[in-house]
C-alpha cells in the first residue's frame, strides 16, 4: 500500500495534488441501495470551503463535486464511488517566488527528501487541498452510519487558547444547533466572540493560530472495533493524526488520564450503563456504547507573513514572508475533515463488525 | 484484516489469549541475513516481565521465547519468523470468583458486546499479556533500524503526577544510561524516588496510578513516512494507540500548539537544520532528520482492590474488589512495549522507503 | 478490500461502470523520476480499441485519457497517478429492450444475485469496458519494469480452433513485429488468414468464437516472486483470470505436465541456463531468469444475436436474440489487456523485490 | 505484505520451513462459537500424511496438532486461532550430500536468486511440508461453509496419463463414498488400478508422474465473489496455483472454451436453473448457484533417482540422483491440499458477501 488509502471493508483512496487539475476519492464497499446524490456531498464540502470567517484564504475553491460512477438512479450500486473534485481556479504563480525554497511548518523539505522532487506548486499531497476528497468520501461513510443510528459532531473546543466553557451555554451541552449557529462552529457564543477578537489580530500582526477540536460519536452501538491493534481508538488517532495539521489526539479523559488513580479513572458499570466516561466510549478498542469523545490538538497554519527564516533547494539560507492573505486558523475549516475521518473509520469497523456476528 | 497484524512490508501478527497455552508473533518482511538469536529477544522479554518494581504483579511470567522459523545458523532467511511465549504459570482460579463479572476499566464487557462470548480467563486478546508477543517482534524490527543508525528510547516522564525534571538532572539529558539506572525506567533519580513512594502508597489503600511516558527516536534519516493517511505520525499515533492502557498521544510540542502562534510553531530551517522541533521531528507525515519525539498518557491500572461497582453477565448489579497484588502502574512495563511499537513503524517505513527510491 | 484493487506496492485500483460517465485507475506505487505522458497511455489504448476488425462493435470508444495526478513536468513525482476515460458515446438505449433480462454467459445474473440490484445498462463493473482502465495502468507498470530491461509480449496463439505454427513463420520465433504486422496479433500469416475466415463466418450466422493468447515476459531477472501464496505464477494466474473472458491459465508446460514422467518435465540446469523451460520461467513462484510463458483460454464473447433461452428478473423464461454488431471474438482485443496484467504483476514483484534485498 | 497470508476478511497466515522445529499456520477472521477441535484437524492431515500409497515418503509425518489459541471450551471465540504441527522426525542429512546443489524441478537455484542465501535443508519455505499448515487452516474454513451448506470435494481425474471415465463407473457421478474408497481418491475402480500400476513402474525406473485433480464446490449459494479483480474465479486460480506443483488451473469447460462458439459456450438460463454448466459456476466472477469446477494440473515430483544434470552454488556443472524414496506423485496427497485451498477461498467471500448485504 503506498499510504493513499485508509480503511479495509470501507476503504477511501484519495488521489491530486493542490495545483493538478483535480482531485478526487475512490470509496469502496459502500453497500447497494443507499440514497447518494452530489448535493449531500456539496452540502459538505460548502462547509469545508474557505471564505468562512473574515481572515480566510483568498482562493476561491469552488470544491463541486462529480459522482462518475458507483451510483444508478440515485442509490449506491455497491460499486466503487468515484468522486472529483476539479480544482478551478488554480493559480500558482503565488508560489513562483518561493518555487525554490523550503517553507517552515510546511512538508516542502521533508517531500524533497522523500521523493527526491521539488514540486513547488503548493504542498502536493501533503496540501491541505486533499482534505476536500477526504469530506467528500466522509459523507458516503457518514450515511452507511447514520443508518445504524451513529452520528458524529465535531466543534471548536478552543482557539488561541481561548476554550468554550459549557457552564457559561444557556443549553450546557453540545448539539448540532449550537455549534451550527457559529461561524466558527463553537457552540459557546461568548467564547466564539473572544475568539473572532484573536484571529483579528493574528491576521493583523501577520501570524496564526492553533486550537483544539473535540469529535463526539453518538448512537454508536458496542461491540465495534477490535482488541488488538485496529481499536478503535488506535484507528481514530491514525485517521485524525493524518490530517495535517494535528499534532495529538487523545479519548475520553485523555492525557488527565496520568495524574488520575484507578479508583477515579475506572468508570463503573450499573444497570443504566456507565456512572461516568473517562474511557471516551472505548475499553479495550472496542465502543461500549457511551458517548465516543476525542480531542484533537491543531498547530497554528505555518504560512504567516512574518518574517522566516528558512533555506532554498541548494541549501542556501533566505528569509521569507509568505504573500497573500492565507487562513489564520486551520479551525474551524478543518472541523468537517475530522468529522470525516470519523465517519469513515466507524462506517468500516461497522462493516467489518457485520462479518464477524 | 482481522486486526491483529500491523505494518505493510515489514508486518507483526500476534496471536493468543492471556490464559491460553502460548501467545506469539509471526515476523514477516525481514529481510535474510540479519543477526537474530533467542537471547536478543529473551533480553527485551525480560525488561517486560513484571518483579521489577517491588509493587509487581504476582504471576511470574517466565517469557522464554522460542524461535521457530525464519532463522537459519543464527541469521535471519527472509522468511517469516515465528516467536512463541509459552504461557507457563498459568493460573486461571483467581478468576473464578468474577468469572460472570465485567470487571470496570477492563475489555470484559465490550469484548462480550463484541464476540457474544465470556472467556473469563483474564482478558483474552485485550490482555497486557499479547505486549509480550509485541515485544518479541519489536526486536527484530530494532534490529533492521538500528543497520541504519536509528534508536528507539523510551522512559518514565511522569508517574502518579509526579514528572521529571531536565534541570534536575546531571546529565540535562535523556540517555539510555541513566534510563538504565533506575528501576522505573526514569532518568530522574529525584523524580524516580517520589514516583516510588507514591506507587508504594497506592498499593497500601488498593488503588493503582497513571502516568506519561517519552518515546524518542535518534538518528532517523529524512524522507521516511508518507504524505497522506500512512503519515510517520498518523502509524506511530495508531501503533501506540493500540497499547490497551494508552489514552492520548502526542507529537513534539503537541497539545502545546494549540496554544501557539505559528511563529513560535514553526520551526526555522538553517543550512545546520531546523532551530527548534516542534514538530517532533514530522512534517506533513514525513521525518525531518532531526528528533522523533513522541509522548503517550497511561492511564492508571484498572485493576484495583479498592470496591468497585459493576454488573454481571445477566445484567445484575455487583460490588467487587480484585483480589491477587496486581501491579500498580503500567509504568515501567510498558516502556518496552512502546520501544518495540515503534520499532516496528520504524522498520516498515524504511522498507517502504526502499521500494520508492 | 472490495476488489477494485490488485498489487501490494505497485496497486492499481480501477473504477467505473460501461455505462456511467468515466471510468479510470488510480495508480499508487510508482516511483517518482519517470517519463509519463498521456500520448503514452493514449497509444496503448488505441490497440485496445474496437474496430481493429471488421467483425468489431460499433461502439466507437474514443477512450481519451487524461492523467490528473501523479505527474509534474512530464514525470512522476511518487505520488498517486489518476487516470480518467471519459465514456463518450455512451447509448444505453439497445440495453432498454432487454432490461429485465439476464444475458447468458454475462454477469447480469450473479450480478443481481449479489448486489440485489438491476443496473441494466450493460455489464456495469464486470463490463469489457473496465479492462481500458487496466490497459492505462499497465502502461505505467510497463515503464517500471521496462527500465529493468522486461518486456511483456503477448499474442494470438488460436482463434475458433486454428492454432499458429511456429514452423511456418518464417522468423520461426515470436517478436513484437510479426505480431504488429497482423491485424489480428497473430504471428503467424498463413494461420491469421484462416481465422479472418473463420470470424467472418461466425459474424454471419450471429455467432462468436473462443481463442488462447500466450504472454511472454522477455528479459525477467531470476528471484522475483514469492515462495508461498503470493508465488510470480499464483499473482500472474489472478491476475490473468480476472479478465472476465478466461477461463483457463496455464504457465510453461501447463497442462501438457499432467502426462509427462518427472525426469522429462524437470528442467536440468547447466553453466549456462536452463537446457528446457516446461517451467515457464518460474520455480517454486519464484522467476528462473528464463522467459515466462502463460497461456489463457478465453470464452467466445456471450453475446450472440443467435437466439438464446434465459429468464428474466422475475424468473420468467424468455428467448432473446442480442442486437447490435457486437465484436465475435474478444481476441485481438483482450490483447493489450493481458499485457497490461502482466506488466501490474511484474512491477509489483520488482518494487517487493527492492524491499528484501 | 510478504506473501505469507491469504485471504481478506477469513486470513491464513502460514510459517515454518521443512526443517525447522515447526510450521504452522495463525487463522484469523473465523466467527466465534464455531465448534474446533485439534481432533478435527488431525483427521485432515492424516488424509494428507505420505504412506497413504505404496510408493509414498518414507519421512514419517507424525503431523500432530496443536491449537495455541482461539478456542475456548471446543469452541472458536472469534480471535486468531494460531496452530503448531511440530516437525518431528526432521533428519536433514539425507541433504549434506547435495547442500551445494540446486534440485532442477525445485525451487533452490530461485530462492537463491531471492534471498541470497542457500538454507540447504529441504526446501525450506516452498517445501511442500508448508501445505500441512494449509491443510490445518483449511479446516477452520471448511467449518464455516459447512454451515451455509456448502462442501468441497476433490479427487483425482487423471495420473501418468491414465483418466477417470465417468461412464464407466457404477455410480455415475462423484461422491465422497466413491473417492474415499480409493487409495489413490479416485472414484474409477478401473481407472484406479491403472494408475497403480503406473505409479509402481514409475517407481521402479526412479522416476515421477503428474495428473490432474478436480475440485468440485456443492452447495454455494449465487453471488459470492467479486465482478472485477477479486473475482471468484481469479482467487480460485491464485489459490490453487499458489500449490507448488501446479502449473495450469482451469474453471468449468477451461481451455476446451477456446474452440467453442458462443451458442455453445453460453449456458442457457431456464426457470429450474441453468441447463449446463460450461462457466464452472462462476460468471463474470460471482458464483452462480451451479457447482463449482475446477482443475489443476499437477506437475511429476521433481525429486527422482533419475540422473539428473545441474549445478551448484559455485556455478559448476554436477551430475545428481536424488536418494531416498520419495512419493512418485503428489497425488494423491495434494487432494487435501487443494480442498483447503478452495475452503479458504470459499470462507473469504462468503464473510465477504456478509458485509455487502
Amino acid at each position: 500500500m503506498s499510504g493513499n488509502s485508509i480503511g479495509v471493508l470501507f476503504k477511501v483512496t484519495t488521489w491530486g495534488e493542490s495545483h493538478g487539475p483535480a482531485t478526487g476519492a475512490v470509496v469502496e464497499g459502500c453497500p447497494p441501495g443507499i440514497d447518494l446524490e452530489e448535493e449531500d456531498i456539496q452540502k459538505a464540502l460548502n462547509r469545508r470551503r474557505p471564505g468562512r470567517i473574515a481572515s480566510s484564504s483568498p482562493r476561491k475553491e469552488e470544491d463541486a463535486v462529480k459522482i462518475l460512477s458507483g451510483t444508478f438512479q440515485g442509490k449506491t450500486t455497491g460499486t466503487p464511488i468515484s468522486l472529483i473534485i476539479h480544482n478551478t481556479n488554480v493559480d500558482s504563480s503565488a508560489y513562483e517566488d518561493i518555487k525554490d525554497i523550503f517553507r517552515p511548518g510546511h512538508g516542502d523539505f521533508t517531500y524533497f527528501k522523500k521523493y527526491g522532487i521539488r514540486d513547488y506548486r503548493g504542498g502536493g499531497r501533503a496540501s491541505g487541498r486533499e482534505t476536500a476528497a477526504r469530506v467528500a468520501a466522509g459523507v458516503v461513510a457518514g450515511k452507511i452510519i447514520s443508518r445504524e443510528g451513529m452520528e458524529v459532531i465535531a466543534y471548536t473546543k478552543s482557539l488561541g487558547g481561548i476554550a468554550i466553557k459549557l457552564e457559561n451555554m444557556e443549553a450546557q451541552e453540545i448539539t448540532r444547533e449550537n455549534i451550527g449557529e457559529s461561524r466558527l462552529m463553537c457552540p459557546d457564543a461568548d467564547a466564539a466572540e473572544k475568539m473572532e477578537a484573536k484571529l483579528e489580530e493574528a491576521r493583523r500582526i501577520g501570524d496564526s493560530l492553533g486550537g483544539i477540536v473535540e469529535i463526539i460519536v453518538r448512537g454508536c452501538p458496542a461491540g465495534l472495533g477490535d482488541p488488538v491493534f485496529d481499536k478503535m481508538d488506535a484507528d481514530l488517532a491514525k485517521a485524525l493524526m493524518s490530517i495535517g495539521t494535528v499534532k495529538g489526539v487523545e479519548i475520553g479523559a485523555g492525557f488527565t488520564v496520568a495524574e488520575m488513580a484507578g479508583s477515579e479513572a475506572n468508570d463503573p458499570i450499573t444497570t443504566d450503563g456507565f456512572l461516568s466516561n473517562h474511557a471516551g466510549g472505548i475499553l479495550a478498542g472496542i465502543t461500549t456504547g457511551e458517548e465516543i469523545v476525542i480531542r484533537i490538538a491543531c498547530k497554528p497554519i505555518p504560512s504567516i507573513s512574518k518574517v522566516q527564516k528558512s533555506i532554498d533547494v541548494q541549501g542556501m539560507p533566505v528569509e521569507l514572508s509568505i504573500k497573500g492573505r492565507h487562513d489564520v486558523s486551520v479551525i474551524p475549516r478543518i472541523i468537517p475533515v475530522c468529522e470525516a475521518m470519523a465517519n469513515i473509520v466507524l462506517a468500516d469497523h461497522l462493516l467489518r463488525q457485520k462479518a464477524i456476528v
